[in-house]
């Protein structure tokens, strides 16, 4: 997906959010808000939004010598994750379809995102997602797909987020890569948040080598590329990982809520909408 | 009021606005946003915001070559308040206090307003704010200066809101000049909106001479400031003019809308609050 003219003022947007994280130092703020605002004119406009946000986040850490501004928010996150997981993991037992289920629950994780909104109610939006219709809802061609795939690569998005990752692994019943950032972005999940989330006990963790709040292929390191060139299925979760993926032409199934109405507008959905999506190149290749 | 942090995106999405309400060029709104988010660094953080507003507004006419985005859209706001006049004239006329009746009709109509706003619904919002407590309310000083006053000069801020303000200058019974900007910026109000609006026939209406989309006196013209100096009662409408007056030594009386939370916080109240506040430096004096 490239970037849209309403994406600029959102990336100086986030950019305060993410200042406003690391340090309470305004003129470092100030500092970080100047250089993002001269940035934007050399981002290309057929960039996606996440190689952007790479560049954002560098800058961040350049100006506050702050590595992982969102290190406590990101432990807090699995934490409560984790407190709910019992309760997600009984959701999915007493269900009538397990997998639609745990597929609803990994999207409900989703909502927890600094990147785009900085508030939200956990709880409250898990039974929401539980019970909310599908604006795209390609679940038909994903089971088909599950059935045939020997393994599975998933593209883990936020800690906390990743805990809701962990229920929906569970259900595939196939062997899975969860594959995480190289370098800590606002509060995407590397390494560690996988580990503390307790997706080593349900999948082989890689990470893409990239530092960009999504899946950027170039950005990425030649391990992932890869596995991400020969999997047979891959799962994708959130904006940041469809924003770089939207156009490729792999069985790739997007699950994500659209937070913003650039993300809505560019899958025909509306804001705050629910999507289990299939990759467009491999939906017509299908259709022909 | 000095420069925010949080002003910083809000420029760069005001500029985006207004730039899609000049042209259709993506890339002439490109350039804009590309020379905006370049400007943000030389911006002094204690200078107002409307003065930034000036600038950028300048930058928007340069750039798509269009002098008054916002003539058709201001054309418009006019006609529907006029429709509405009738109306409104008749809510005054049954209302126990026309006074304080007059002054929620013309905070009302300051919801008109494409700077801080895109949409608004103006009927739901007059009955709404016909009904709202006030979060600062120094309705009684109001009164007491008025009495005292041998004339007021009115700020004029919103295309529109100029007619609803008709409602409240009739009220007054005092000899008015109404202020407009020298140049048209935003949807703010100009002198031949203000004529269309009807205010010749209640009021003088002089120009401000700055096309700063609020009141700031250092880019204001010689006979404006002599008028804002010697004027006994002064009243001022909405954000704008109260980010560059707050801290002014008048008799300033502020009507508004907080509709930011910046604002909000400055203020003191919460975002939607409706306010009618006598400037601090006045408030002080008669409390010593």
């Amino acid at each position: 997906m490239k970037t849209y003219l309403d994406c600029l003022p959102c990336f100086m947007r986030q950019a305060l959010w993410a200042g406003r994280i690391a340090t309470d130092d305004e003129k470092k703020i100030k500092e970080l808000l100047d250089h993002v605002g001269c940035m934007l004119q050399d981002i290309p406009m057929d960039s996606t939004p996440p190689q952007t946000g790479d560049l954002i986040y560098r800058k961040i850490r350049e100006i506050t010598g702050v590595f992982d501004p969102y290190k406590k928010i990101k432990q807090a996150n699995i934490k409560d994750a984790l407190k709910l997981y019992p309760e997600l993991k009984q959701i999915v037992n007493k269900s009538d379809n397990r997998l639609l289920t745990a597929i609803r629950i990994a999207i409900a994780g989703n909502i927890i995102d600094f990147g785009v909104n900085k508030t939200f109610n956990l709880e409250e939006d898990i039974r929401k997602i539980l019970k909310q219709d599908f604006a795209i809802f390609h679940f038909q061609q994903f089971v088909e797909q599950l059935e045939r795939a020997q393994s599975i690569l998933y593209l883990g998005d936020n800690a906390g987020e990743s805990v809701f990752d962990k229920i929906l692994i569970g259900e595939l019943g196939k062997p899975v890569t969860y594959v995480v950032r190289e370098t800590p972005v606002i509060n995407d999940v590397t390494f560690s948040d996988a580990v503390d989330s307790g997706l080593d006990q349900v999948a082989k963790i890689i990470s893409s080598g990239s530092s960009a709040p999504g899946t950027i292929l170039n950005l990425c390191n030649d391990e992932f590329i890869r596995q991400f060139e020969k999997a047979d299925m891959i799962i994708s979760k959130g904006q940041g990982n469809y924003e770089g993926l939207s156009a490729v032409d792999r069985p790739v199934f997007f699950l994500l809520k659209a937070k913003c109405e650039v993300i809505a507008k560019h899958l025909n959905v509306k804001e705050d909408d629910i999507v289990l999506k299939i990759s467009d190149k491999i939906s017509q290749r299908s259709i022909q």
